[in-house]
Formats: structure tokens, sequence, C-alpha cells
């Protein structure tokens, strides 16, 4: 009989049932592919007494990490726990004994990745997290092998699936944010302390991840620029609607010669583009290479059994490697040096919303500041405001730098005429 | 100094110039990833003294295959050419000499696939065909490697860019088929001689592929029912927008427990489904697997770039195969029987748009039709026609095996009432 290969998994929430159940419930299509059964051998959970929704042999349950650690016959380290620095530790103390590490550990991997690759690679092991970013979507492969020919220039992403749930009710529903965040706290696809998501950080941890991919430099995620949508509000979507656009909290990486961005923002995009009509809890990642074009790859981000699919799948091709005696040897080390651009180097359209006085030469003194900072207007559209004095003026630039655009903020705030700055957003597409 | 893999192609059309840019613009690139330079030594034209967009040291051309195939120092065979037996010889003959193959040969897997497989497995050489479906789009490593942990079920693919240029055009302008056909020709997006692509016969091949690898059974091209877009009126692609669909040329591979159905045909897709709004030359290929649910690749079809992108990644594989020492082991190697569904088994909901006498009793005996077949409706719309004295009815059917509705249009046949069954659709989404 061939030895099974044995599988330590930290954790037993959401993400690790559904390891369970599509490694028990495709054992023989996964033995078709590797060659050897794949056993999960032991699992740590916080309580051993807990009830469960699948059943599972309960000598298989520890609350010990360390017996898992040390298991001299687990071969692969599952880790679906979550956490930071403890989890750091199980993992670098694991490849240190040689064993692999498949994870879907985002805030992990944003933010000690390189670490932990450099680890693998001292002791020939193999760390695979394709479940880090976009679920179901097997992105994190196709940016290493897929591309890994071309030059990536841009990668935009829908990497959180509860901002762009909430978007995408408030763009079908002409709801307010408040309204529809309570209904998805109340759906179970917001947390009851939505900060992460929605302030914009777990979008900023994913791009982290897929810029250092698609760029081959370290992103760290004090690097990413991030705001949230918790501003965003019913008007500004009527607004884009109107123009031909739909307000996504895009995470955006650019790159042009050596230097990059990295940007998490509500961002106003082209109706047209593909990433536009991405809805309700689903991801997407628009990959632009300089010789492949426009690719999008879309799926499921989160839930059981789609991000069980990418961590099994990495746990398969750990097994290959295993099979091959070739582990450690495809973890993609970043070999470029990173060089951030700065304000004046980043480049985008831009629209705003006004309030100003509605008086003669209003238009003229706004349009002039912008001509003063260089920053040339695609469009501009002044229209009484039906429930106060005041008028409307929404301007949506040319590319203009980022460093400029603030500029003209700035001359905006000591603007007599100018009552308010009701929006500024980026526009893409 | 390291020594350099040496690289045999054959052919320099469209794909094999993009080759050669990609493998030369990106050296220093290209030898990060893999550790050694990659050196295209060896290019089979038809003629050597050929003008050419790019410009090549004439020593390396040559007009002689086996010159390539022979070579001794050539590690990886290139193959952008074209052609079906010849091709399918110089392959197996290089196989047979331990060298590794990366093809872009949509017709050649589709139709030789296994067998080519086979050698490869035997001289434990790789063959990789990225490049064969949906050119930059990256979707068989993911049928592959990304989803090797779940059971697909479904796999629907716009894979022909000229088809849905023509059918985006005619849904956009509402232009009619042998127009935007001629256009298309002018604009090089048609060939000459379209039959292939509108046929439907070039969205078959890549269905074999796809369906081969996401089922991990043999499906041979004869097993694919074809039926290509010749037919789709101008008025059915505004029957389908009025209802709420868009008319897409899709290939369908599904598979229910182990019964498999392949097919190509003018489908009406609703218009919330991702694949809907897929418009121009670009491709999608929608993969539905039991654990990952929805998932959808998008990209350009075909063009030098994205397809000699997918063929350099093929490269690069092989490359890391051959510095790891592990080549021929990552083959997928169909392990399932395949078994065909009857037309019994195919189910899905169907449009048609009959032409009728307008006058009493008409709908009822057609209805009945459909009842008597056990063929349940979705939604049934009867409405003068405004051009002559017959009524126009529409019909949506609920899921309905294929075999039953082939009755209800036999029945038609034989109905005086019935004037004509102007259109039959498949529905999907």
């Amino acid at each position: 009989m061939v030895k099974p290969v044995k599988v330590g998994l930290l954790g037993l929430g959401t993400v690790g049932t559904g390891v369970v159940r599509i490694v028990e419930g495709h054992q023989s299509d996964l033995e078709s592919q590797v060659g050897s059964p794949i056993i999960i051998e032991k699992i740590l959970v916080q309580n051993k007494s807990k009830e469960r929704a699948i059943s599972i042999d309960p000598e298989k349950l520890t609350e010990d990490p360390w017996e898992i650690i040390h298991h001299p016959e687990i071969d692969v380290i599952v880790e679906v726990m979550g956490g930071i620095e403890d989890t750091k530790g199980y993992i670098l103390e694991a490849l240190s004994r040689g064993k692999h590490v498949v994870t879907a550990n985002k805030d992990l991997m944003a933010m000690h990745g390189p670490e932990i690759l450099a680890k693998a690679q001292e002791h020939q092991c193999d760390v695979l997290y394709e479940a880090s970013v976009a679920g179901g979507i097997p992105i994190i492969r196709t940016l290493i092998e897929g591309f890994s020919s071309d030059r990536i220039t841009k990668i935009m992403g829908i990497v959180n699936g509860t901002t762009n749930y909430i978007l995408s009710k408030m763009s079908q529903e002409g709801a307010a944010y408040a309204d529809v965040l309570k209904e998805a706290q109340e759906l179970g696809y917001a947390e009851s302390d939505p900060t992460s998501d929605v302030e914009g950080l777990d979008a900023a941890r994913k791009m982290t991840i897929l810029a250092t991919l698609g760029f081959r430099a370290n992103v760290a995620l004090e690097d990413v620029d991030v705001k949230g949508i918790s501003s965003v509000s019913r008007e500004d979507i009527l607004y884009a609607k109107r123009l031909g656009y739909e307000v996504k909290l895009l995470g955006i990486a650019e790159r042009q010669d050596d230097f990059i961005s990295v940007s998490v923002q509500p961002t106003m995009v082209k109706q047209s583009h593909p990433i536009a009509s991405v809805n309700g809890v689903f991801n997407a990642v628009y990959v632009y290479g300089e010789a492949v074009g426009e690719t999008m790859f879309y799926g499921a981000g989160a839930g059981e059994l789609p991000t069980a699919t990418s961590v099994v799948a990495d746990l398969v091709a750990v097994v290959k490697n295993l099979k091959l005696g070739v582990n450690g040897k495809q973890n993609l080390l970043s070999y470029k040096i990173k060089k951030l651009k700065t304000d004046e180097q980043i480049a985008s359209k831009y629209f705003m919303l006004l309030h100003v006085d509605d008086r003669a030469g209003v238009l003229a003194r706004i349009t002039q500041a912008f001509a003063e900072f260089e920053v040339s207007l695609e469009s501009v559209l002044q229209q009484p405001n039906v429930s106060n004095p005041e008028a409307e003026i929404i301007i949506i630039t040319h590319d203009a730098n980022k460093a400029a655009v603030q500029k003209v903020l700035q001359a905006f705030e000591g603007m007599e005429v100018v009552k308010s700055v009701k929006s500024v957003y980026r526009v893409e597409g």
C-alpha cells in the first residue's frame, strides 16, 4: 500500500470544515491525481468538546498547536485558524522542521509574507496561499504561472465581498449606506464590527499580496493608500450612474517602468468596463499585462467551500511536489527592488462634486484653479441645486497627478465661493 | 556560465512572431525566473527569404522541419505552425527523442490530444498547450491545477472571437448577419472562408479540450453537437433583448454523475449572467464547480501577443521542470471513462418563435403538444404579426430534455396551423 500523506489542520471554523469535507468527500479523485491517500491526521481546535457541523473522530482533535507542529508523521500544515503573531510562530516552527505550509491567512501573508517565504526557501519547503486572496479564484497561481512571460502593469481588484455587496445594493436599490450595512450584518455578509471591511483594510491586505506577486517586488501593507466606503453617499452613486459609472471599492496596483503605486478607494468605474458589472458578494481581479492585454478573473471571494477549494488545490500541489521531491522550488521570491511612485507620479481621472455660490463668475474661478495646477478637464456640468441657493458643479478631469489634484482641493478651501467639496472619486475605465 | 535552454520554433506567423518578441524582449525577466537564458535556436519557416516584421538572424531560419526535430541541442519544441497530420508527425518524433513540446494547436490537441499525451508520458516529456484555447486566458492550468480539488459540473465558453464579434455587433447595432460578417472580414476579424468559425467548428475543438480537462475523460470532437451562427437573424436578437437575453455562441460542457454532454450552439443568455456581457473579440470561460460555485475567466482570445504570452508561460513551465528534473510528471491524463448523455438526459430551457394561423384555438393546440411530451412552459406570449395575417407565439420552456423538445418540433411539422418554426434556441442563465 502506498504511504499516505498526513496533514495537520490548524483551525476548524468555516474554511477548516470545508477542507475536511473536500478532502474526505473527494478522496478518490484526489488520490487519482497525486497517487496516494491524503489523511487529515490532527486538527487544532479551541474547544474539543464543542458541537460541530461535521462528524470527526475525537481522537484527531487537539487544543495544543505544538502537538501538530511537532508531530513526526505530519508532512503538511494547513493553516486556516487566522491570527497573526502566534500563527506566524507556528508556521515558522513548522517550516524549520521541514513541514510544508498551505495557508488562507491574508493578514499573515500581507504582513509577514517575505519572512515566511524566506524561511520556506531556507528549509526547501512549499508555502502556498491561494486562498488568502479572492477565495475560490485561482488568481495567485495565475499571477505566478499564467503570466510568467508577461509584464503586468495594472491589477484592479474587487477583493472584498462585504463592501461590494453594500455598494451593489446601494446602486441597485438607491438605498443608503447605513441601511444596507445593517442588512448585510443581519444576513451575515458583514461582521458586527465591520471596520476592517468597510474601511478598506481587508482589501489593502489582499492588494499587498497581489501587488507583490504581480510586480515581483515586496510591497508592504504600509505602502497601500487606503480609503473605505463609509463616506459613499446615495447621491454619489446616483450621480455616478447618471454619468455612466458604478461606484466600486477598487484595489488598484499600477506600475510604470520600475515605479509602482498601490491604493484602495471607492472608485467610479465606467459601466462598460468588465469589472463594473461584478455585483453582490462576488470578487473579481482585472489584470492588464503588456502582452496579454485585458484579462479578468471572477468568482466567489469567500465562503466555506470556495475558499476550501483553493486550500485543497494548494494541498494537491504540495503533495505532487512531495512525490517529485521538488518542494520549495517554486515559491516566488521577489527579485525586484520596490520603488514607490510619488504623488506627482500617480495619475488618474477624478470626479468632483462641488457646491458653490450660484452667481456670475464662479465657474470661471473654479476652472481657473484647475488650470493653475495644470489639471485639464474632460467635462464640466453646472446645475442649480433644487434644495438650496447653491449651485452644483460636477467635474471629471483628464488624467491628472494626485499631487496637483490635492493642490486644487486646497485652493478650493481658500475660496469663499466654494461652499463645500461634496465628494472626490478616482475614475477608471 | 549557466547553460542556456535551446528552443526550436515551428512556425513564424503571427503567434510565432509574438513568441520571438516576448522571449527576446523579456529575456532578463525570464532568466530571473528560470535561472538560465532561453534561446530560440532554430525557426521553421515556409520561405527563408520572405520579408518579416522582426529582424532575425537568417542562420536561425530553416525550411526543413527535421533539422529542428533532430537537432541534438534543442530541448524544447514550440509548435505554432498549425496543421494536423504532418505536425502530429513532427511532435510525436520530437517526443520520442525526449524533446518537450509547447503547442498552440487546438485542432491537433482536439483530435489527437490523448495520443500525444500518451507518447509524452512514455518518454517523460512535457506537452503543454495553454494557448490552444482562449489565447491569453490561462484556463488550461486553471482547470488542471486551480480546480484540482473540485468537481466541475459545467463549463460554458465564448471561445471564438470572430462569432462573438459578429453577434455583439448585431446586438449593439441591430445589424444583419451578412453585413457584419462582411465588415469583420474587412477588419481581419474573420477569414475570407469563415466556415470554421461561423459554423462553430473552431469552438467545438476548443470545447473538446476543455471538456476533456474539466471532466478528466477523453472527449472526442465527434462527441460535440455543433450548430453555428449563420442562421441567427436580426429579429432573433431583437426578441432576445426584449426578453432580457443576449444571443451568444456558447460551448457548453455539462456533467451529471458520470454522464457528460458537450455542445456548441447559439444560445440565449440572461443579461444578468456574467458571460452575457462579454463582447467583441473577447473570450470568456465560465466554470461551475460543486465546491467553488461560479467562476469566470475573461480575456483576449487571440492575437499575436496574448497567444504568445500563453505559449511563453508554458515554455517557462517546461524550463522550470527541466531544471527540477520533473518533466512529464504533470501531464493530466484522463482517468475517467467517458459516458455520453443521451438526448433524454440533456436538459435545458428553450426559446421558440412560431408563426401560426391567427385564429381561435391555435394556442391551445400548441400548448397541448408541449404537454403531451411533458415539456412544461415558463412563459408564453402571443401577439399579432404586423406584416402578415399570421400570429407570433414566443415560448420559453422550463428545463426540458432534448429528445422531448425534438418530438414537440416534429409534432408542429404535422400541424397545419403552425406555419413555421422561425427559431429555436437553448436558454441559459
